[in-house]
């Protein structure tokens, strides 16, 4: 290991790259001392120069459009990629790793999709990838599967992975605002893009998912893998009768494998959550990842998912790994990333059980909730709370109930029947109850 | 380094000890599959073979009461000390160090008072000194401060680290219970020692507060430098009227320093804590650590802070980053531990500001609330809110008044003039209100 300073060529100077450039300059005695050698940035490659230019982080000469610039500097050791997307910036990220260079990236989408080859070929090249900028933000969640809760078998991990929509939650929660209403003071506020539809959709928190949940469980499974549901359909008549129910409605990105199965069940969707779970007490922007462990238990891990200095504060986490030759080590020696791993067991969400809460939209006339209450019962479906405000005859009026355990599929195709019935007005709505681990 | 298996002599077999040899043996495969070489456990130094035998958990040929037994053995690499206290386990770290070999501990106390000293004896030997099942059991907490944070200037670290004080705390709060019932049910849930003293004066969470104080702010500091208070002189009306004032009291370890200021003050002391606050989310015999970083913002890492398996997990990852080669690598190129520090700059608690809490017992007669305010006015201390219940006339009543700002050493000294007023009875109960950083 040497003591002259680490090279570092960074692609995108957006956001984060911004904020990584500025953590590298400002900081740059006290990393020094730390990891004694030098961080010394030395290129920059961006789509617009002049743009670069203007943000007047970075020293002008530094910056370039031309990768080659990048990839030819012998003196680049380390590639720091904070563009995002997959192209062309996974072909950027296989010509560093295939001219030796380690790569730090902030891409949970590029390794929820490519994160096999990318890894393999890392290791082929006798480099390593670092990444815990790609989930969670400044949540050392990568370090601590990879390294502090390395000697458990992991049952479940419980994410919320997407600040957006944790954010959005929290103002129909607390605020009592309208899903549209919320969106939209979550736009001003800077929490979420004119075009939400990746956070809103669950797909981002799937991508990430799909990183932790490989290391995690030592699987192969991409974001496209994972059922999603996000939370753009959601009214705030549920978020409200949860509330009425003992529970917040949180966007979770759950991995699970029951001890003793081979399987592994991943999904992001709206889910029930106790209000005196600490996942619950996540509010606004923040994210959380609750890890089970057979060893360890219950940790949970708590900060911001995203902005600029703390996916910033990954980064660099992650580049002083490489300046010190910790992460190299350990990514060649660990055989925990999903290129040395097989595809997922993954299960069919029908065949999983869970309790759940079903809303249905009723003209509330004699004999509704024993036919309703039939239909379930006839698939076993046993009922733990019934809930129904009082209406005036007529009256179109939500009947709620939650269920013990339940197998999804049994629970889903119930619901199906409900809704043909004629006192039943539109599909039920159906949400997970989740049962945290103790 | 190396494919054949990692050699490793364990010193003690206790609660944790057996854990260990536990997980080691239970594991073997998958921690072989996970680091790419075998975990070997070759020897188990303890005092008594006889009930070690009789424990079950490690081959009887294993077991020796002979430290050079384990020192003289060239195939193994690492020693896992989990013995606990500084005599003789210091002198066999020092040993095992100077022979050449890694040392995982989660001794506290060793590391809170010899710490320097020892980290400077393995830098000297070319070996590295793991240490995660230190402070917060099977918290991660440790591998965040050392790599996961590193990119940050560490503002503040605010812990719950005993879970014995936070147990007794929880059931006096929810349960209404006075501390000695409190303590006595601790007892009988194995959740406190015979002996609680070390637990429940707050020293074992200054020894904790120490090691991590250390690591966040690059500092030296040993346990016995941290100004401390326990919980065994809390009264249950003060954690009742800090619940009618909106907190709950927690037993905190705190290590702060301001921007701009170059001192950091390290305490344990009970402390109110907003009841929204995650801290006061955390309840029972769990840990949690709150730390503020110039860049990541507020990151908070939750989980058991000690027991059997919990503890054995951080041991064992321990051994995994031994054996992958990125803790050697980390210890030796970071220079964040302590043997490199200088001494914490630390500040006379008395020179810091807060917020207080205090209580006095008063005749309510007229003019008492005058004299109390005019003495806090007199030294620049600003009310907050005041809170006394209705009382009949010449019945002793509590008399709460909570502070702005303010220094503490003033409060103090207000404090005891109050306590000097002839309608005061007894000396006035003062307590930190902890604003945490947003």
């Amino acid at each position: 290991m040497s003591d002259k300073p680490l090279g570092i060529g960074m692609i995108g100077l957006g956001t984060v790259g911004r904020g990584v450039a500025a953590l590298l300059r400002d900081e740059a005695g006290l990393y020094t001392q730390r990891c004694g050698r030098a961080l010394e940035l030395r290129r920059v490659v961006v789509r617009d120069a002049a743009k670069a230019a203007a943000a007047g982080v970075v020293k002008p000469s530094l910056v370039t459009t031309d990768i080659t610039d990048l990839l030819n500097d012998d003196a680049i050791d380390v590639v720091v990629e904070v563009a995002g997307g997959l192209d062309p910036v996974g072909g950027y990220v296989e010509q560093a790793l295939r001219a030796g260079k380690h790569v730090v990236t902030a891409n949970k989408t590029l390794l929820a999709e490519r994160g096999p080859e990318l890894f393999a070929l890392a290791r082929a090249n006798g480099v390593a990838i670092a990444f815990e900028a790609s989930c969670g933000g400044g949540i050392p969640c990568v370090t601590a599967l990879t390294q502090g809760l390395m000697a458990n078998r992991i049952d479940g991990l419980y994410g919320i992975l997407n600040g957006t929509c944790n954010y959005i939650l929290t103002e129909m929660t607390r605020g009592g605002k309208s899903y549209t209403d919320a969106l939209a003071e979550a736009q001003s506020a800077g929490f979420a893009e004119t075009d939400p539809a990746a956070d809103v959709s669950g797909a981002d928190a799937a991508q990430k998912l799909a990183v932790l949940a490989s290391l995690a469980f030592g699987v192969r499974i991409t974001g496209g893998q994972v059922p999603t549901r996000g939370i753009d359909g959601l009214s705030l008549s549920d978020i409200e009768l949860a509330g009425e129910l003992g529970y917040d409605i949180k966007l979770l990105a759950t991995a699970e494998r029951w001890p003793g199965q081979d399987w592994v069940n991943t999904e992001v969707q709206p889910c029930f959550v106790r209000k005196d779970e600490l996942l619950a007490q996540v509010h606004g922007p923040y994210n959380a990842l609750s890890v089970h462990g057979h060893a360890v238990g219950h940790v949970l891990l708590f900060g911001q998912g995203a902005g600029q200095l703390p996916t910033a504060s990954a980064v660099v986490a992650d580049i002083l790994g490489i300046a010190n030759g910790s992460a190299p080590a350990a990514f060649s020696r660990m055989r925990i990333t999903p290129d040395l791993a097989e595809p997922a067991p993954l299960v069919d969400p029908a065949d999983t059980e869970s309790a759940f809460y079903l809303r249905m939209q009723t003209v509330d006339q004699p004999g509704v909730m024993a036919q309703v209450t039939r239909l379930l019962g006839d698939r076993g479906i046993s009922l733990a709370a019934v809930l129904q405000h009082e209406s005036r005859a007529g009256e179109v009026v939500s009947l709620v109930i939650t269920t013990h355990l339940a197998r999804r599929g049994d629970v889903q195709d119930a619901a199906a029947e409900i809704a043909a019935l004629d006192a039943i007005h539109g599909e039920p709505v159906v949400i997970r109850i989740v049962d945290l681990p103790a």
